[in-house]
Formats: structure tokens, C-alpha cells, sequence
């Protein structure tokens, strides 16, 4: 697998006043941070509706315009949205060009920005067109997070306390409440491991999912009104939960206490939350697949009918 | 490389027969060959407007509505609109899935339609979004071309004949005017075993390029009134003009025959030509490159100056 992994916040200045490059940054981080120019660009609104075809299909138009060829390199500044959209960018520019990406969010440092997942929405539904498509580069530097607002660290904060549970290195570093920069270092090293070991997501890319499939549930239910890495983190306490006949019981313990102390979960109806989780696309023959963690690091998944999981949400909010 | 390419009338029913498949055609195709249906698909309007964003992202939102997944196989039949378009769905939707082409077209069953570029165009730039995407299969039957206007065999003929300045085999079972399925099928291997040998266009895939520098620029300065494989044959027949001195003469007198048999030079203004050849994408230090033909087989890139260009035009105009 191609591509870099560089903490480096001097890299980024080179990166930008390389010849023939186009850089793709959104309207907060310009606004921010106006070093982040070059005589070739686009500024994109900030927010997922940047991810649709229109926005994608004038980069590419404004790419021929400027003069952008074959050896031109796409860089990305911005958080998941600007990643998963320039990423698409380059992969289809004249039949795929380089890029670097330069992830300014906690999520996008330690999650989204890696492992070359990039797509654009079509007609509401989300990442339906995209490709697999590496960065040359991805840039990493903890100086954007002094800008980030508290909502989005803690979106970020809930894929740290995911990969916390899947990399003991990163479960030795990890304070709930105080991601630094070691900690997003080797959460950063542990999604480009997974990705370069499974890139196209034939099974180990599977683990990423720990937290998922009820966290997903519950953010289409809730109708998005958190961050995605709240309802990663409501998910990882309820799916533990699920499971906890097979989890050990001081991780148990740990998993719930660290979820509790990052935010508290948002009202469900057990019914509503099984049936959104009964159409996840990890299902298999029917049944709704959880990775289960039962220690750091080891997860099997786990398939439970959705009246499992139905009773089991029930139980856990009469019992709490 | 994957990808297969298979001589069998019987297996277009065998694949459109298979499950979780998606069938983009277009209009001619579907009134033509009223066989070419699936439960899932979709009909495009006939000709070069449906390679656009707003046809794309209609096929990629109705492949989610009809339910396909990661499993579905897309298959295209059509000629290389059709192939394109149905190629760059295939590699976009949810990050890309397999795909079988099954070309309509004498053009694309001897070229477009094998080698894996796929592509739409974007705000009038043709071809500038696009990506290398593999057909498992490219199943080929000559009975569809019962049913191809002249027009339309003339221009893959230009492709043939270009095929038969590279290939011994395709040299020997050409003759013009009376295309064979052997004929067809000797140039499908070639272009099939070249574009395996340079996927994404090192350095082997440029010998395709013969005739193309020159007829590009007729194409575009007469304003595509005639077909893509007519422009193909005038550039043939105009850089080996170009290049005579160094190409054997029984050769060069061959290659004049057949091209003045297959159809006349449109007019043109040799500056005008000369200029649109200088801002051909195969240029190298501000020089045009030409693929000279020497003998079959035997091409080799030649850079000539816009002048030089200009002067070799203006002088074939007076002696012919």
C-alpha cells in the first residue's frame, strides 16, 4: 500500500507551495487559517452539503479550467467532509490523479482522514458514490484542534475511545476528556495499519465497527441531532452491554464508566432502534451482526435476532 | 490483470439471466433487441449526452432505490457511450463493484469498449471525470452489428484499420470495406493485450494513439460533423504523409490505398490544424508528437514543431 503517514506541522507549508498542485479547503478553515492558499484552488462550504454531485462535478470543471493535468495532486484541508469529497476529486480527475490529505478535525486525524474511503452523497443517501483511492500523503499536526469547536472533539473523541478498545497502545494512552497528541498519533497508526492490511474492507476493516451498528441505529433515529462519535460512544455502551455475558468484567466496568463520563445517551424507543438495526449492511442471513469486544483488541462478531436486541435494550433501560 | 474476453452469443443470455445484476442500455438497444431486460435497470437516451453528471447520478440514486449492494454486477450494452457511462457507475457506486461490457458497436468491440476507461464528461470537457475500472467480462457477438448504420461501421473501421498498422495478425485479415468476425476479434485480442500490459497508460498505450494527433485536430476543427473513425482515417492517412520519409514505401502506398478507399479528407486550413495539433495532451516540451508507423508494428513517437506541421499540411493540400 502506498501513502505516508507524516506528523510534521512544517510539512504542511511545503505541501502547499509545491508547482501543480489544487487545494481544497471549506469556508471555516480559509477563514481560520489563511495560510491555506495557493494559485490554484476552491473553497467549499463547510457542512455535508458539500458532498453532492454538484459540488463534485464543478471541482472537476474548475480543475480543467485552471489548467490541472494528469500530474496535477489534489490537497485536501478540511475535516471528513473535505477528505471524503477532494479524495473523490482526485480519484476521478482524468481517471484518478495524486492526493494528499490534510485532516484539521480530531475525527478526521484519527479516523475518517485515513485509509482512502472517499465518496460523495447522491439524492440523500450517504457515500453511495465513492472509491477507494490512498493519499500519496496524509499530514498530520494537533496545531488545527486549537480552533475545533467542543461538539466536534468530542465526535473525534468517540472514535479515540472505539480505538481505544481495539489497540492495546492506544488504550494505554488514552484519558477520557484529554485526547493529546500521543494518543491521536497512535490512534492515527492503528486505522493505517487496519486500512494497509485491508484495504477494500474484505474482513479486517470489520473491527472498525465496534460501537456501530447500534450507534448508527440511534443516529438515524435521533435524526442526527449529536455528533456521529456521541452515538459511537451511546452504541459501544449498549452493544457492551448486549454482550457483556462475554465480556470481561473489569473491561466491562471500564467501557461503561468511560462512556458515561463522555456523554449520556439519548432517549430510544428498543423497537425503533432494533429495526434501524436490522437494516445495517453488516447484516448477514438475517440476523443483525455486533462486534463484540471482550478485551482490548478482541472482537468477534456476534449475530443476534432483532428481538434480541429488541429485549436487551429494553432490559438496559429498566435497569439503569 | 482481471477481465475476460469471451466469443459466445449464448453467454449475453447466460449473464443477463444472472441475479443481483443491473442492465444499463440505451434506447436504440432496447427497441432493437427487446431481449436485453432484467428485472433491474435502466434505459439511457441514445448518443454522447448521457456521458453526463445528471445521467450518473440518476443511475447510481436508482441503483439504491432498486435495492443493489456491493454483490451486484452492473452490465452494460451499448457502444462506448453506454460502456463508458455504465464503467464509471460500476467503479463509483458504494466504492466500486464488478461489471460485464457486452459492446453494441464495431468502435467498441474493437477498442472502447476493452481496456478499462471509463469516463463521463463535465460542463462540455469531454472525458475529464472518469476512472480505470475493469470488466470482469467483455462478451462479444458479431450479430449485433446486423443492425449498425454505415456511419456508425465506418467509424469503427477507422479503428480497424489503425488496429491493422499495429498487429500482423489484424494486417493479414483485414480487407477494407468487408470487416469479418475474425477481423474483429484478432483487433479485440490486440487492444485486450495491450491495455493488460499498461493498465493505466505508462508508455505501451500510446502506439494507440497512431493517426490520432492529427485526425483529433480535424475532429475538433470541422466540428465533429463526421464520425470519430473518419477523423482516424484522415490522420492516418496524413501523418504517414508527414512521416513518409522514413516509412517503407510499399507500406506508405498501402496505407494512402485503403485510407483514400475508406473515406475523403475533409478541407481544412493546415495553420488552424497545426495549432489545435500543439495543444494535444501528448505533447513534450512544446513540440507535437506523432506515433510514426514504419512498417506494421513498428511505431515510434516523432516530435515535429507547429510550423513543421503547418508546412507538411499546406504542402500535401498543393500536391494532391
Amino acid at each position: 500500500m502506498k501513502g505516508e503517514l507524516i506528523y510534521n506541522r512544517e510539512h504542511i507549508d511545503e505541501v502547499l507551495s509545491r508547482d501543480n498542485i489544487f487545494v481544497i479547503t471549506d469556508a471555516n478553515v480559509a477563514r481560520l487559517y489563511p495560510f491555506v492558499t495557493a494559485p490554484r484552488g476552491a473553497v467549499v462550504a463547510a457542512g455535508e452539503d458539500s458532498k453532492s454531485t454538484a459540488v463534485w462535478s464543478n471541482l472537476i470543471a474548475k480543475m480543467v479550467a485552471a489548467g490541472c493535468d494528469r500530474q496535477t495532486t489534489v490537497v485536501a484541508v478540511g475535516g471528513g467532509v473535505v477528505g471524503d469529497l477532494a479524495g473523490f476529486v482526485a480519484a476521478t480527475f482524468m481517471r484518478g490523479v495524486r492526493w494528499i490529505n490534510i485532516p484539521t478535525t480530531l475525527l478526521a486525524q484519527v479516523d475518517s482522514g485515513i485509509g482512502g474511503k472517499t465518496a460523495i452523497d447522491v439524492d440523500g443517501y450517504k457515500n453511495v458514490a465513492g472509491a477507494f483511492w490512498l493519499p500519496e500523503e496524509v499530514v498530520l499536526s494537533s496545531h488545527w484542534l486549537d480552533t475545533l469547536p467542543p461538539r466536534e472533539k468530542l465526535c473525534g473523541e468517540g472514535e479515540v475511545f472505539k480505538t481505544a478498545l481495539l489497540s492495546p497502545d492506544v488504550y494505554k494512552l488514552y484519558r477520557p476528556g484529554a485526547v493529546d497528541a500521543a494518543t491521536i498519533r497512535a490512534c492515527a497508526d492503528f486505522k493505517f495499519d487496519v486500512t494497509s492490511r485491508d484495504f477494500t474492507e474484505g474482513g479486517l476493516r470489520k473491527i472498525l465497527n465496534v460501537g456501530h451498528t447500534v450507534g448508527h441505529a440511534l443516529e438515524r433515529e435521533d435524526d442526527h441531532r449529536r455528533s456521529h462519535g456521541e452515538y459511537v460512544v451511546m452504541g459501544i455502551c449498549l452493544e457492551s452491554y448486549l454482550c457483556r455475558d462475554r465480556i470481561d468484567p473489569d473491561f466491562y466496568r471500564a467501557i461503561q464508566e468511560t462512556a458515561t463520563q463522555l456523554c449520556d445517551i439519548c432517549a430510544f424507543e428498543a423497537a425503533k432502534i432494533a429495526a434501524a438495526a436490522a437494516a445495517d449492511k453488516k447484516n448477514r442471513d438475517g440476523k443483525i451482526i455486533i462486534m463484540e469486544t471482550r478485551a482490548v483488541g478482541n472482537v468477534v462478531e456476534r449475530a443476534f435476532t432483532r428481538r434480541q436486541i429488541e429485549e436487551g435494550l429494553s432490559a438496559w433501560k429498566s435497569h439503569r
